[in-house]
């Protein structure tokens, strides 16, 4: 078991309807690490700047999170994201994005990282994540995220490291733009057809689907009367999906294995957005986790 | 058993990338009649003009619908709508409507409607599904669907009508833009204080959500890879939804049998996008409803 992220780690500024924080720990990878920590052992790849201090490492490490490979580059400063939400809690308004230490990243792999089972390549710059793909080549499960500006901007480049690994999660508009497929069906398959063995649709408030060769799942997201603030929801999906995946010691998953999968990835997702950024997360208990997975039983059975 | 159904019926002419119709049955009360005759007795409420024939009378009555009440107003046309889908078959966009015989509608019950023990007041003028269902004072269990014309131009009307029903069916727009509020749990409890005791969410390509005052139950949609013609979905939904709960005898539903009905909403649903207009539901077997909500199950079970 071990589990690699490589993906951003922010601070962010978000208001929502229900209040905002002016600088709290974020980003794909700080969200993600979080998320697996409940199921497995994770580190965490990526660059922060002077402004990341002790009490933010803090967070991932009593999480049991592997901080080793946290890049800290003197004299920068963090990769920086403000937003907000406004009565839609489901579009987010990007009002700064500041990359800071991000602009230079090189990613560089500890040898217990390149020897990592399990490798989640967050949504950053898909040159960067072919780099560390290769890097990590004792990885026998890999899977992405990635974003409309990649998909818009650099396209081939996505696609050849999609033709690298097993997995790829991606909302529904980004995989709708990706293929130029309207329809998920023929758009997950689109994907199959440059390698991934497994496609996994977030679909947000409307919860997630999963796709492989001979299998379809399809979950609703949980009803929550009060979402304070959406933000690294979609991470966390991926945390719980992966984290439960290696926690099973499964890199050669069923689809029973993936549904359970789904579920937790969904569990984790629904955790999230219950309060800013990862407060509700890192407060979490593992009994809560399960109380939610039989939640989620008790909201789709019939 | 006796489910009478008030609403539209018409002819449509639609476009989408798979194909064009240019005269074909269509209206709420149509898809919403064949999809619940695969459970119940069905009887049909409205008006037609001197264009509608024994063909179109027949795809209803060799289906045991009921016709009685159709009325056959002299000298008019039948309300008409046209329509066309793009690249993205989520968007229903309309190129006329020509509201014909319907203008001057005037609702007019046979004794055997106004004793219905179920009845749904498809998405029609407010004031005029508050007539007939003061008029089916014999009706046990009475839904009503709706859109986004009735709420902007009849708000209140259509609030006195909900006030005198149990189950409201709209879908997640249409509940967001009834309550003025952006979270569906809220906004279906809100719809709850009006009087209906069940809230049932359309979410289109999503699936369905349903909530009571003590349950919550969702559902993706089955991901279809060939969707030829959405019109009618939501019609069709609520048909297999109430026509599965007439056919129970089920006038105070319980929880798992309002279940069981979103599943039969949901599956003929999924059959009415399959091909133009009624095309794939007029041709259905029931055994082919079976294997369907088997299908449901192998979909979202975990």
């Amino acid at each position: 078991m071990a589990l690699t992220v490589v993906g951003s780690i922010a601070f962010d500024a978000v208001r929502t309807p229900f209040g905002e924080r002016e600088r709290m720990l974020g980003g794909s990878a700080s969200h993600f690490a979080l998320a697996a920590s409940f199921f497995t052992d994770v580190r965490v790849v990526g660059p922060v700047g002077d402004d990341f201090g002790p009490e933010e490492i803090g967070v991932l490490e009593s999480h049991g999170v592997s901080t080793t490979d946290i890049e800290h580059v003197e004299g920068g400063r963090t990769f920086f994201w403000r937003g907000h939400y406004d009565h839609d809690m489901n579009i987010a308004h990007t009002d700064d994005t500041q990359l800071n230490v991000f602009a230079e990243f090189v990613p560089k792999l500890c040898e217990e990282n390149r020897n990592a089972e399990m490798l989640f390549l967050g949504n950053i710059q898909p040159d960067l994540q072919r780099q560390v793909r290769e890097e990590a080549d004792g990885a026998r499960f890999v899977a992405l995220d990635s974003m409309n500006l990649w998909i818009e901007t650099a396209r081939e480049p996505l696609l050849d490291v999609i033709g690298m690994i097993d997995c790829v999660l991606l909302n529904d508009a980004e995989l709708r733009m990706l293929t130029d497929e309207p329809n998920l069906v023929v758009a997950a398959h689109e994907i199959m057809k440059h390698g991934p063995t497994i496609v996994v649709v977030k679909r947000g408030e409307y919860g997630a689907a999963l796709f492989t060769g001979n299998d379809t799942f399809a979950m609703p997201a949980l009803p929550i009367a009060e979402v304070r603030d959406p933000t690294g929801a979609g991470d966390s999906f991926a945390g719980g999906f992966l984290g439960f995946l290696d926690g099973l010691g499964a890199h050669s998953p069923s689809n029973g294995e993936l549904r359970q999968a789904m579920v937790r990835g969904s569990a984790m997702a629904s955790f999230n957005v219950e309060d800013f950024g990862t407060e509700r997360v890192r407060r979490l208990e593992r009994d809560e986790i399960d109380a939610r997975v039989t939640a989620f039983k008790d909201l789709t059975h019939f």
